[in-house]
């Protein structure tokens, strides 16, 4: 009998209480991780507030788990004990239903959230498929890998989903906890990349981590200018977009591509048949895209920018990250057990 | 000095009248072609009315043109006169830009219509770039071809551009002009394919024409129980549409791929993302995507469904296509010179 130790809110908002909870027996494919940091991802939040109605309290958050293998159930052959790994916003998924069985782990119907009717990595343990649970490359810094795992491959599997070549003109709306991974992604992957931000301070930290251009996005008059100009614009904010104008800046063929949860889509017809031109979105990655991602990742020197806090310190930590302040990404250092 | 005889309308949705104007000189790189056959198509009603504001009067429309090779430019030498072509709504590019040049010449930023500032194929004789002119195959009956090279296109391209495979799901949203002729490229590329319409009286010709499947859309129940079913749905409607139904019933990576002009478009982001699916549109075809689909067409047997007109009946025949009453495409044979 394990017993976690953890951090959990008891209602929707609520600040974070040490609390216990028994995991009960270990399945035959699934994993025990020993946690040594967590990130903290903007949909962690949404979670604690209940904002898609699916939070379950108490509620441990925390999807963006780096850790040690502390058992391996039965069937596990391939991952041993000691090992450090990862997990991200999934932790199960069918195993047998044609996306499953294609790849697309990360869309089966029965795929189960980290966080979702279970308790995640703000805790001493979490459990998870052996499926999900990636290893980290020796080179891979295990402190600033954590989030990778979400918002990392958020990024990073539209450019894999998508085909976009080193010769393609690619946008990113939004510097933040995913766009700052983005441009990085980008720049090794050899694209021409284009920072869009409501913050001309971040232009500086945009072009350093990969941006070769930067619009600030408050100007209208940027954003005409460079009708008939991208091939994928990667959309990482949460808030309303100028649709037209952003589809009017994508090349024929151009793609947008939604990331971050908006509130809503509109468009009108002529400009996507005119330029064959596409609206769409993709959910994290599959396992076998998030090992790429890592592999890519440690070739090319591409970490998030983290600020570190206690695990004991993960109120204040999630104030931060509510008032916007992270830059870019909060990693949680288990300091209880 | 050639003058062609013609039928005009004067104002927006006015009658024909014969209308008589003088081609120039020939281009180096055009051809002018005798019309025997040319369709009306959905676009001529629109352009006759000025429904897209950027109709020209007098207005010739006409874009689904079969005919002979009268004359070609000094610089035409893989056409002959005498040789059957069709033209369809595009009849210019500029051939040097990237689109021309990756073979996307119906993506040119200076494509120009058939009957976009200057007169189509209700008449004797059209001019066009020898590029857009496309040679029919002798197994081709030039009297049913016309509809082909505008409204067959359409919907031809999106099977080419989405990769669509033989193994795939497909649904087709209305059963008129453009959709009898995609149930008939869909059933001979191999794919299982649902024919959507609100009129039930149309699923035993559906069916004939390639349809596996037919769901009545005024059963809002039909659709939902159709989730998670379809890699992709072509919708050739120009109605509103239940987004968030059809989005649904896309399978992950699904294609929502619209060549109807909706009034608009709305959606949400979680179907989108979670499904790795799109919305997107195509624009008729390329002078290589028009050939290929002549060819299998013909390989297949495939052809619209027409009535014929005299062109000198073409009033008559406008009003019929303007009461919905055509099945499915009117062709209008010249018998005015």
């Amino acid at each position: 009998m394990t017993i976690v130790k953890a951090y959990a809110a008891g209602t929707a908002g609520g600040r974070f209480e040490p609390f216990e909870y028994e995991l009960g027996d270990l399945g035959v494919d699934e994993v025990d991780i020993d946690v040594r940091y967590c990130g903290i991802c903007h949909s962690d939040l949404s979670m604690l507030d209940n904002e898609w109605g699916i939070s379950q309290y108490p509620l441990v958050p925390g999807h963006e788990v780096i850790g040690t293998i502390a058992a391996v159930g039965a069937n596990v052959d391939y991952l041993q004990p000691g090992q450090t790994v990862g997990l991200g916003w999934n932790a199960s998924s069918c195993m047998h239903c044609h996306e499953c069985m294609s790849g697309d782990h990360n869309m089966c119907a029965e795929v189960v959230g980290t966080i979702v009717g279970r308790h995640g990595g703000f805790a001493t343990r979490v459990r998870a498929d052996a499926a999900w649970a990636i290893p980290l490359p020796d080179a891979t810094d295990p402190a600033k890998a954590g989030p990778m795992f979400c918002g990392g491959v958020t990024v990073f599997n539209p450019i894999v989903q998508d085909d976009v070549r080193a010769t393609d003109r690619v946008g990113v709306v939004g510097i933040g906890g995913l766009g700052h991974m983005a441009l990085q992604f980008l720049h090794a992957w050899g694209c021409e990349v284009t920072a869009f931000s409501t913050s001309s301070d971040k232009e500086n930290e945009a072009r350093s981590l990969g941006a070769d251009h930067f619009v600030n996005t408050r100007d209208p008059d940027g954003l005409a200018a460079l009708a008939r100009s991208f091939d994928m614009i990667l959309v990482t904010i949460n808030a309303e977009l100028d649709w037209e104008a952003y589809i009017a800046a994508l090349r024929p063929r151009g793609k947008l591509h939604i990331v971050g949860v908006v509130p809503s889509i509109t468009a009108t017809a002529f400009p996507l048949i005119g330029g064959q031109k596409s609206i769409g979105g993709s959910p994290l990655g599959s396992p076998a895209t998030t090992a790429e991602m890592i592999r890519f990742a440690g070739r090319h020197g591409i970490a998030p920018i983290t600020e570190t806090f206690a695990l004991s310190r993960v109120n204040e930590a999630m104030d931060r990250l509510r008032a916007g302040k992270a830059r870019y990404r909060i990693v949680l250092e288990n300091d209880i057990g």
